[in-house]
């Protein structure tokens, strides 16, 4: 092969697509039955737009360049700072809370490892304008019918959740001063991934710390995360029966989150996250948006598509055609595509081979694109005003006349 | 406001996205009625791969860079070189002819003006793997069959074609030599947007060939294009009721097309062309994939979004929920939750919401959120099991027992 796809991006050949497409209809499907709008932004922006708030490291995956016009730029890492612009140009326009989501493709030049790519799809939830603890509890539940819908079990998949506020007070506890807060959080983040995580922790917190840390991680203290226990009824009533664990690991690394936070995992726990969210009430505005309560989520294609192909429940593959229209002899090739143009506008998927092959190979085509049907027009059927119509499963043949078609 | 998009680049607010989510939608449904099957490539590519053949316009308008691994990349401007890589890759496995169509966002550094953005959707159809006139006019039809789905009327649009097999023997006959044609070819594409254009032809082949020319413009000799009768009349054969003018000056300007050449416009010709395609045989090939012939046309939704705005096509704002769900008390905003999880189930698009505003608020919101009905949670109704249903237009209510719902 000459050319190749750049590392971590991907080629979709129908068979690709078809699940990557059936994956994002049901975010589509769970987003609107909620109540959500979807938007879009630009895949290229400025370049500031990305580095202005973004963590460091986003900021060091970016593909940023200097355009034709000197214009410094960078393909989209992320979702929020897009949605905070969009959020600010209309804040006073538009009635809150504001109920949106994007299904944008990002990119971001990562090592490449299991479950990582450098352009990944990610349905992106968010609601903006509400302090409630039922609004975070509706993004959950949303994220979970998304995953119902695709087939997989309330007991598929868990979700582990906390509270940054909670997280907060527990550092503030063990002496943690709230400007060293943001790099405990990332250890915390890493405890289960990173083995170093926890000795660093130690180093900073003190055996005693750590150990008073690791005792939050073994046994969350639920009754002293108040704010919790509101977003766990609102989320049972929302109709979510997937476990719903408090867990003190999970802070999500990222600097603004301020309230809940939570992480959807597979049961069994054996690939990274299929979504996160949480809420980022001073976000919006530290973008240049709006003073605004925000929460949101992200949800990839990758691991959720590991996830799906491991339950076996991606869908077998789609026929590309329901109708195959057959011309015996070359002059009745022309009634043929005749036939076809009125089936297809009725809805129905019908095409006919462009030259005339013969009618064996052009059965064995029409069965192998996934023809249910195939009709057979051939000079003494067409003579009566007929047409033969073969059921490509069974063989099964009957005469249609050409005006029931 | 802090932060703008790039010249060229869109938001796409829901109002926005509703209509290219609605053209999208035309799009892949005549496109699956056609038995065509879906495919993307990467948004990012290796420059060579678009340096490669393409005309030095596409060339010049890259956004292109270096990645952070010391690739030269670049954004994709167009489909073609990828279609041929992934044809490429498995040609010798795909049955042929191979009916494949996409929906990708191109990006290309353009002089700013109307209808012209740096970033724009654009419909890929495309058959791979065969000479049929059959096919050719196969793709006419399907790009005018989703013109159809979006409320176009068949005289709303013309299409113009011409055959570069026609063109190559009429420029022979003037004397024009083989590698002189492109430039020539360009020239006759501008005739009609470029009045120096006309001027400049009449440099290049004299008065009289020029006279000659334009009266090939002025009048079309089908009869000595003898390639183009089996297209116009499959054309018509796959229901084809807009008007098919034959047209020397459509000869689209890349150096690739090697047959049948045809462009879309709105009949009053106020606008650019809808769409345009033709086949292309040898290109796969030159492009580093396998010989095969191949055909196919692009439409952008930035000309056609201008056309069906004129026409008045567009829908009116699409509701973002169908039931808005409200609790009269606190006590009850559970049970109104409870409701909604119950509907969305069931696929219907419902809300409550996040607090308990008072009801004549929520009602309007409701009313503003496109709801056609609201279930009202009172105390009184709900000891009996029942909650008020209001539809939102008529104002007309009823008591619906709440195990109907």
């Amino acid at each position: 092969m000459r050319f190749q796809t750049l590392p971590g991006f991907r080629d979709f050949f129908p068979e690709d697509l078809a699940v990557r497409r059936w994956i994002e209809s049901a975010w589509h499907r769970a987003s609107r039955a909620a109540g959500f709008a979807e938007i879009d932004g630009p895949v290229l922006e400025g370049l500031d737009l990305f580095t202005a708030k973004s963590g460091p490291e986003i900021a060091g995956q970016l593909f940023a360049f200097t355009d034709k016009g000197g214009r410094e730029v960078a393909l989209r890492p992320e979702m929020t700072p897009t949605l905070a612009r969009m959020v600010g140009a209309r804040a006073a326009a538009l009635p809150k809370p504001i109920k949106w989501y994007s299904v944008p493709e990002f990119y971001r030049y990562e090592k490449m490892q299991r479950g990582r790519l450098r352009a990944f799809y990610q349905w992106n939830l968010d609601v903006i304008g509400s302090d409630e603890p039922a609004a975070d509890a509706e993004a959950i539940a949303v994220a979970l019918d998304a995953l119902r819908l695709l087939g997989l079990a309330a007991d598929d998949v868990v979700v582990r959740i906390n509270d940054r506020r909670f997280v907060a007070r527990a550092l503030d506890a063990l002496g943690v001063a709230p400007d060293g807060a943001p790099e405990l959080l990332g250890l915390i983040d890493k405890l289960e991934r990173d083995p170093s995580a926890g000795a660093k922790l130690e180093a900073k917190l003190g055996a005693k710390g750590a150990a008073a840390l690791r005792a939050l991680c073994d046994d969350y203290p639920l009754a002293r995360a108040e704010e919790l226990g509101a977003v766990l009824d609102a989320c049972r009533e929302y109709g979510i029966t997937s476990p719903l664990l408090p867990d003190f690991r999970i802070v999500r690394g990222l600097a603004y989150y301020t309230g809940p936070v939570w992480e959807i995992f597979d049961r069994g726990r054996e690939l990274r996250a299929v979504a996160g969210g949480g809420r980022y009430d001073k976000l919006i505005e530290s973008l240049g948006g709006p003073k605004l309560s925000a929460l949101g989520f992200g949800m990839g294609d990758v691991i959720l598509g590991e996830l799906l192909a491991e339950k076996k429940l991606v869908p077998a593959k789609m026929p590309r055609v329901e109708v195959a229209v057959l011309a015996v002899t070359p002059e009745l090739a022309p009634e043929a595509r005749r036939i076809v143009a009125r089936l297809r506008a009725r809805g129905i998927a019908a095409e006919t081979p462009y030259g005339v092959p013969k009618l064996g190979k052009a059965l064995r085509a029409a069965d192998d694109a996934g023809a249910l049907r195939a009709l057979i027009v051939g000079p003494e059927e067409w003579k009566d005003g007929t047409v033969l119509e073969r059921d490509l499963k069974s063989g099964a043949e009957r005469k249609v006349a050409f005006d029931e078609l």
